[in-house]
């Protein structure tokens, strides 16, 4: 009987892998493989990568150039046998695999007599940052929060035209003219930012509308800003909603609870409190000023519809949530964001978002920016 | 015995997910399903991409939202349930799914009595692109091409300084200086571009190396840039190599042997013609201009290294491959790029890359810039 032996292995793109970037530190927006075995642990990349790889690799992974796997005769030459001939180079049986894994891959392997473990939670450490993780997280928050201050300032400048629309010299403040600015901005310093939030008015009540049109005064503008460092991959995340002028008084009110529930959430984030009471609290406090959560005669979702937070790293949504769906206690190391919202199709839409490291005695948050909703 | 009923199934973020992007018409960061059945087409995406999604979708398409699919005592709500629940209510026992399905979720089907057939070609016709695809392309094509205008200007407009350092006004020009203004000119215009080339003198030896520091008059520097449109999908690429001032003779030599090379692959390409022969006959023109693809003495490819192009569309690199490993003929509506390239440790390396339409007589060039390498 053949002896079992066990590896793990991932096989993707670094750029949309965030498990694989953070196994080898290499980012490549093609595919390539990193392996583990009781041995050696490694990643494979054509030739064309290898000298980068070399010097962006983590100190203990190494390089092997793709071309030394593959012989003169093989017909066709892609990730299957690639994967084939690791496996009986370094007499592996059984791969773990991210869940994500191809399935045709999967099968390739199973059909060669190699067993192939999905695993649901593949870095489970991922979820706890090391210093040097919050180190360039707080990089990406920090211009996160510079383009927040230029978007602000984009308002405060504007003046106000006929039918309330805003200007800026001759130019028309659109949505699509504030997302411009804001990822022209980011990019400018290395940050990818793409379906950034701009919306206005009624078009807050749907979280994920990105906003479209001329901004007038008196309505909501929210800016939910979420670039990604193309240096180090991790992301930023941060929204604050803004009104040129004077708000409705339902605005107003919707606003003082949302900030509320904010202040109360990061007052009670810290190690051993569970996602879900976090949420709940927040939830609570909208409802008691008078905003609930649940639907309307139409049938619409209004109030607080969405989580209170989420994991922010190498993926913009990650463990842990920070919702009813998660009863586990939160644990130091932990970055996520804090961000109560409240959505109403007469209206509108407010949404305020922070993002924090989880410690033993309570939460650091990233942001120092005031959180004024009249600009 | 139960009837078996087929249905193709995709579950994965379109963003990142070229067949679901073109399947479904609908773009999100986060996962969504798609399935087809015998009665319908149809998206399944969470309430709060619910209204934007029923904009965006194809109008053969049909929106579901997640939340009709779960129960109120289903502990877990995720994708692999969702993917059950479907399958119960249209009755679907067999899903056809992309090659790089999960596995996990795959595993999870075949647990519950669905068979999962992965294809390795789910959308055979993506690579044939329509009048409207072609249109799109165009967009991509003429918003990377503008970006390559300002690179050069860049370098135009560049005074020669100590050292032969570049300089714009007081700023030293180094490839990051010029990647970030290509990145932030074109986010600007609504495209994302990142890992931009920009490399000078033996950087450009390494293909995929994008380049760092300060440029010298006299070196040759690698341009090449491919930002995705923001709205699309669609993906825009394309290379030129310049020099400031004076090259070295053999980068001139070699800069005329890609140049004729180009030229020459230009002439041949139209639907009949394999793509071998076509790379080929590119590498051919080069070593007979003294540039032979091998080798050198330390064991480091040199020459035409890469093959000679790619499909271009909504992935970067898709189908076709232009080069010995496709013995295929193309085929008419291919968009493909065509990309000969030398490289060297010694001198560095040169690339000029455009990208065509396949059409029955011949090819259409998207780009019009010319090709000078000395600027």
């Amino acid at each position: 009987m053949k002896k079992k032996s066990r590896g793990r292995l991932i096989c993707a793109a670094p750029e949309f892998c965030a498990d694989l970037l953070y196994a080898g530190g290499f980012n490549a927006p093609d595919p390539i493989v990193w392996f583990q075995t009781s041995e050696l642990q490694a990643i494979v990349v054509s030739i064309l990568e290898y000298e980068r790889a070399c010097v962006q690799a983590k100190k203990n992974v190494r390089v092997l150039p793709l071309e030394e796997f593959f012989r003169k005769d093989d017909k066709i030459k892609n990730d299957d046998l690639l994967i084939q001939r690791i496996s009986e180079k370094y007499g592996i049986t059984e791969w773990c695999v991210p869940g994500d894994f191809a399935v045709s891959t999967a099968d390739y392997l199973r059909k060669h007599g190699i067993t192939v473990l999905p695993s649901g939670n593949f870095f489970p450490k991922r979820e706890y940052k090391t210093a040097a993780e919050i180190k360039k997280i707080a990089r990406s928050m920090s211009a996160t929060q510079e383009a927040m201050y230029l978007a602000k300032e984009i308002l405060q400048q504007a003046k106000v035209g006929k039918n309330m629309i805003l200007h800026l010299g001759k130019k028309v403040v659109t949505s699509e003219f504030l997302r411009m600015e804001i990822e022209g901005f980011l990019k400018a310093r290395g940050f990818t930012a793409s379906r950034t939030i701009t919306a206005h008015g009624v078009q807050c009540s749907q979280p994920h509308n990105v906003g479209s049109g001329p901004i007038m005064a008196g309505e909501t503008v929210v800016v939910d800003i979420f670039p990604r460092d193309d240096e180090t991959g991790y992301w930023g995340d941060m929204t604050r909603t803004f009104v040129k002028g004077e708000p409705l008084p339902v605005v107003k009110r919707a606003y003082e609870a949302v900030l509320a529930a904010s202040r109360a959430a990061e007052q009670m984030i810290r190690a051993g409190v569970t996602g879900a009471e976090v949420h709940n609290k927040a939830k609570e406090i909208m409802a008691k000023a008078g905003f609930e959560t649940g639907k309307n005669k139409d049938g619409i979702p209004c109030g607080f519809i969405h989580g209170l937070g989420h994991g922010v790293g190498l993926e913009i949504h990650e463990a842990p949530r920070v919702s009813p769906a998660n009863p586990g206690p939160l644990k130091k190391g932990q970055v996520i964001s804090n961000e109560p919202g409240l959505y109403h199709p007469a209206w509108g839409g407010i949404r305020l978002e922070d993002v924090l490291v989880v410690t033993e005695s309570g939460a650091t948050n990233f942001y120092t920016m005031p959180k004024d909703m009249i600009v």
